[in-house]
């Protein structure tokens, strides 16, 4: 069966050379062209020279989903980059989301590969916040109805997850981490710890430990990510940890 | 302030040297003793050469961290190993939770460097299972009582999160994934996909696509990662995909 053309779409993490994989570079260095926002590029600037590069603004996510087909559909080595991992509120689902539009003999081969996402690079600053179970939501309202994402924070903060909130604010989104605070509030301690980290292991990061109830969200931006505690996570130090288990280790450890 | 040795607890990815960070090499080379389950040493031995390495079996995990601080107490460079992402049901937070049984002088320097855990290399392998909302939930019962567990599950069934199960068996639990399923299924349709991912990206890598009724619990160990989708999950072609939102995507995309 032809295939026409290859398309990867590629997680660089968190914009710092040193976390991004090998597997990442390497696709990047086989491209023939390389889309994605047009400010990711600078994040791999030394891997892109001589690359062709067609940049969007943010918002055109669907707009390079469709650019990388007709790239393929040249014969060409597409990548689609997305910062941090692919897979996670990133460009994977758009693209393979349109693979059947394309005729079925003529479909460029696909692969993704993963990278560390900010639930993995921003916690790492933060310590451990992630240590038990937790429930990744974004509080983006263009795409899912705003009833919906309030139904998910009351459910995760009832069950007692640990809730990592991407996309909190946006230019034109300021009200809805509030909103979120006072959801998650009804079923967690004011002094619930919270980690807020911006531009994780990008020029401007800032870590920042607060609580539930005194979380500052002027402070927040859209390039910020927010971790709530659950009902056992503390600081330790300059650290915010959420504890493995609700108990004390047991002589017989971890499983598995 | 006088401060005795350092920790790096370092996430090694799922064991494919392409997707180990440039970070973690450094960390594991710049280390004077190795620490970690002694399965994971193979996945770096080359940056071991010459180490000297601490063992221990499964189960082990708070001995770790107590060799940890006895080395760093000795003034050494001391990196704990873990794989995938540290932070994530992993050593992060053991070690940090021991910084307060150290007398407030001679606490080591402990940094997290974060790695691709299975949320983004299994998940890779699918397609783009957790392309929106998600809930971690681990179902070993050991740290964590069972109906916590259940709680959790079906808290996240019910508000749509797709969900990542760690640990959904071992030799000593055989029973919780099945019900993990019955608990699922009150709340969603029974060809929700399913992907089961054993062993990303290291030899023994099989990689599953079922639904939430016809799921094989038999085909799933204690080194598998089980992908339940939410209401909008799909098949295309052999990927399982969760699209970004529950609406088409609009004119003007994706925020931010």
């Amino acid at each position: 069966m032809a295939k026409t053309g290859q398309i990867a779409v590629v997680g660089v993490g968190p914009g710092y050379p040193e976390l991004l994989t090998p597997q990442a570079a390497a696709a990047l260095r086989a491209a023939d062209v390389v889309i994605g926002y047009s400010g990711y590029f600078a994040w791999v600037e030394n891997l892109l020279v001589d690359k062709e590069r067609i940049g969007f603004p943010l918002g055109q996510e669907a707009e390079r989903a469709h650019e990388a087909f007709c790239q393929a559909g040249a014969g060409r080595r597409v990548v689609v980059i997305s910062s941090g991992d692919p897979g996670i509120y990133a460009m994977a689902g758009l693209v393979l989301e349109l693979l059947p539009s394309v005729a079925a003999g003529c479909r460029p081969d696909v692969t993704i590969v993963p990278g560390v996402s900010a639930l993995n690079a921003a916690a790492a600053l933060l310590g451990a916040p992630l240590g038990h179970d937790f429930a990744a939501v974004s509080l983006s309202d263009l795409l899912t109805p705003w009833p919906n994402i309030e139904k998910k924070l009351a459910a995760a903060a009832d069950a007692d997850f640990v809730l990592a909130l991407f996309n909190p604010k946006s230019q034109r989104r300021d009200w809805q981490l509030n909103r979120a605070r006072e959801i998650v509030q009804r079923h967690r301690r004011a002094d619930t710890p919270v980690g807020i980290v911006l531009n994780a292991f990008r020029p401007g990061q800032c870590v920042m430990l607060t609580t539930l109830g005194e979380m500052d969200v002027s402070r927040v931006d859209m390039f910020a990510i927010v971790f709530i505690g659950n009902s056992a996570s503390r600081f330790v130090e300059n650290f915010m940890v959420t504890p493995r288990g609700y108990t004390q280790p047991k002589a017989n450890g971890i499983d598995p």
